[in-house]
């Protein structure tokens, strides 16, 4: 193979330069997790496919990467089933496993699995990346990274408070405005029993949901096509249209939703949560929005989204409340809530407002010069008093001519350059040479600590 | 599904107790590799199958986790090529791409994608997980993690040094006692050649590389089954039982091995080698082993393996020198040296020393009870004081019994508790409990960061 390797569609590779200003966000990130009283777990890359499938709707389940069996995978499968060449058929004979699609799924496995050594309710973050078979475009990835942050056992909405509240300290430490939106899958289903078509709640919110995208003319044009009735959609529109400033459009549903249960207790639950918002200062803007609604379906309760203000790359964070997530595993009656920040898009977002231009790469403070001579172990000597010290230090490994040392400490933006050559060594002293402005200075062997500390 | 979930053999969950402890192996590790200069990349979880096959073996490309290409993935293969029902020729028609079973071989895929820019010696560390679709058993899982350091680009000792300091000073920090073994396998080559198998030098060194394990007798037997002539083998033998202090063996070994170019480079490799290692005083033990092989085929010149001298676990660190890694990817003449640490084996040889007791996860320091009244807000904003200190504080979501969210805490292993109700908020005050004490002490509401800083 001597054709110049590539990496899969949709991966990355990450620089020494990108993954400083990648830990810098999940630093942050984690610290902020871990101030709130948050533990990290984390799962296998790969999962038993039964676990991941059904769990993200049949478009999901189409973009799961499917591990094929070790050996011969077509041992269980006869002649007239493979001459049948039913892919979705094959394929769930010939793979046992798939890869993580989300950190929501081995969550709630995770809980099922370990429900006895949990306390509850349980705090938990999970940092890893996940991996879809999506088309990649501009900041979609097949392999990506998500940070989430979950509260299970316990259905209070103190936690949809704290989840906002840990979203808005994340963003105020990461200089991002943003603006966080709240919905509630309760109100939702309300509006489909007011319109009479409480069971197509999935069809209506997947309309909905893309009424900030693409207008209200193209969702009512999806909805028509979905076979929902014109009439349904009349009174439907004017609900949607509502507008205005949060408790107005809270007191304007409530007239709307009397006659459902439904509708009036998620209403009231965002009545309660907006209290709470309201009772501290916040740096995000928070509002109610009718219109969210979000792709998954295992969401009953709150639904939170955030948007950079100053970007156009759309979400940075989402999540909401599931009251049956663990059920799907047969563990019933634990709710949870919780949120999954996007790490590549809030990279993508912060690189682009040029917040991270202070976040260079530190790496080795002095290199240190090879002569090749006699000093080499007088330099090796100085290199261990470097490294006990602290300090990060390397000796050019070869005793190339002294310009190419000096070319690589500059491209390596390597501080400063130690000459501890025969001279030197005869004085027990060395001579440190400031790359940025070419000065050089003598000091004493053992003066090394005060001279970097200083 | 309703039965209990569970996840594919030979992969693991970790626990917050586990995660923190893992983060304490991989901060130690992470840290010196930083401290001497090398820097942070990260590759993707997959690779193209071109990249991954042929680099480990035939035995290698078996235990290669092959990802199904998405969609119609049957439709390139024809009804003849199915009904033969080769798994391997069918394997590679319906997978392009593969999970990755080293960081080395990813590592040189780097080097030669980003060649252009990377400045040379370069000096990475690479810390991920790995996947092999072995057998699963104590110590060996099918995802683990690596922990690897490599410098590309220098064919300096210098090099190899640093490696074995950078092994010294990680297992001192972790308290491990080591013994390190090093060979090359030029002297290997060598030995070879006075033998007169040259050409038979891989089945030479995977016997002998057995001789620790299952002793001279077995490594013999196995040469013979694999038709190495027996006058061959009575040439090896005498060589391979040399034992001795290194200085001593090397010397011997010059005598045998006076007639090979190859054995005698290898032997003055080794002594310029262990006259760094003599200028400085280590604290692992280092000794040339000459039955030292390693199974894998890209070592060209130093061999280097770490074993924890109190425990049977196995190698805990190895690597070695390759001349030609990058020139399968078409980039000829980069000479690169590095080991890898598996952190998973470093993590069970830690617990059964029980020298991560003291790792205990550190997580929420206070709890602040919820009595679900009036009191709520005076808590909420208690709550973000302690957060604005840095104090690593949560509410009890719900305002349960007492007695359970005191109990609660304890099973958290919460150090304190902080009651805020009706009383305390008149008084502008807080009771805060000592949970290991069960003292109890009213403090001011302002007094907090005296409280806890003191």
């Amino acid at each position: 193979m001597s054709s110049k390797p590539t990496i899969p569609k949709g991966t990355r590779d990450f620089s020494p330069e990108e993954m400083i200003k990648r830990d810098y966000i999940f630093d942050i990130i984690k610290q902020t997790f871990r101030l709130y009283g948050y533990q990290p777990v984390e799962t296998p890359a790969m999962e038993n496919l039964p676990t991941l499938l059904g769990k993200y709707g049949d478009e999901g389940d189409k973009l799961l990467f499917r591990i094929l069996n070790s050996g011969d995978f077509l041992s269980g499968i006869t002649d007239d089933e493979l001459k049948k060449r039913e892919s979705s058929a094959i394929s769930s004979q010939i793979c046992e496993k798939g890869l993580r699609y989300d950190l929501t799924v081995p969550f709630a496995r995770y809980v099922v699995q370990h429900h006895h050594e949990i306390v509850f309710p349980f705090r938990r973050y999970q940092i890893q990346p996940v991996w879809r078979a999506d088309r990649p475009q501009k900041g979609r990835y097949r392999e990506f990274f998500q940070c989430d942050v979950d509260v299970i056992g316990s259905d209070s909405l103190l936690n949809e408070y704290e989840l906002i509240r840990i979203i808005n300290d994340i963003f105020r430490k990461l200089r991002i405005s943003v603006l966080v939106k709240i919905n509630n899958r309760k109100v939702l289903a309300g509006i489909a029993e007011i319109a009479g078509i409480a069971d197509r709640l999935t069809d209506m919110t997947t309309a909905i949901d893309k009424i900030e995208k693409t207008g209200m003319k193209a969702a009512v044009d999806e909805l028509l096509t979905k076979g929902i009735p014109e009439e349904s959609i009349d009174k439907l529109q004017p609900v949607l249209n509502i507008r205005g400033k949060t408790e107005d459009t809270l007191h304007e549903l409530e007239k709307v939703l009397s006659s459902s249960v439904s509708g009036l207790e998620g209403l009231s639950e965002l009545k309660v949560l907006f209290g709470y918002i309201g009772t501290e200062r916040l740096d995000c803007d928070i509002e109610f929005d009718l219109t969210l609604a979000r792709g998954l379906n295992y969401y009953t309760g709150a639904i939170i989204e955030v948007q950079a203000k100053d970007s156009s790359i759309g979400s940075l964070c989402g999540g909401g409340r599931y009251d049956d997530l663990t059920g799907i595993f047969g563990l019933e009656g634990v709710s949870g809530v919780g949120v999954s920040f996007g790490a590549d898009r809030i990279y993508d977002v912060l690189t682009d407002l040029g917040n991270m231009e202070s976040q260079k790469y530190r790496g080795t403070e002095v290199l240190v010069l090879n002569f090749g001579d006699e000093s080499l172990n007088y330099g090796l000597r100085l290199l261990t008093n470097l490294h006990e010290l602290e300090i990060s230090a390397e000796i050019y490994p070869d005793s190339a001519r002294i310009r190419k040392q000096l070319s690589y400490a500059d491209a390596r933006k390597i501080p400063y350059v130690i000459i501890a050559g025969e001279d030197e060594m005869k004085h027990n002293s060395i001579m440190v040479k400031d790359m940025s402005t070419g000065e050089q200075k003598e000091i004493g062997f053992n003066d090394l600590a005060s001279f970097f500390s200083g």
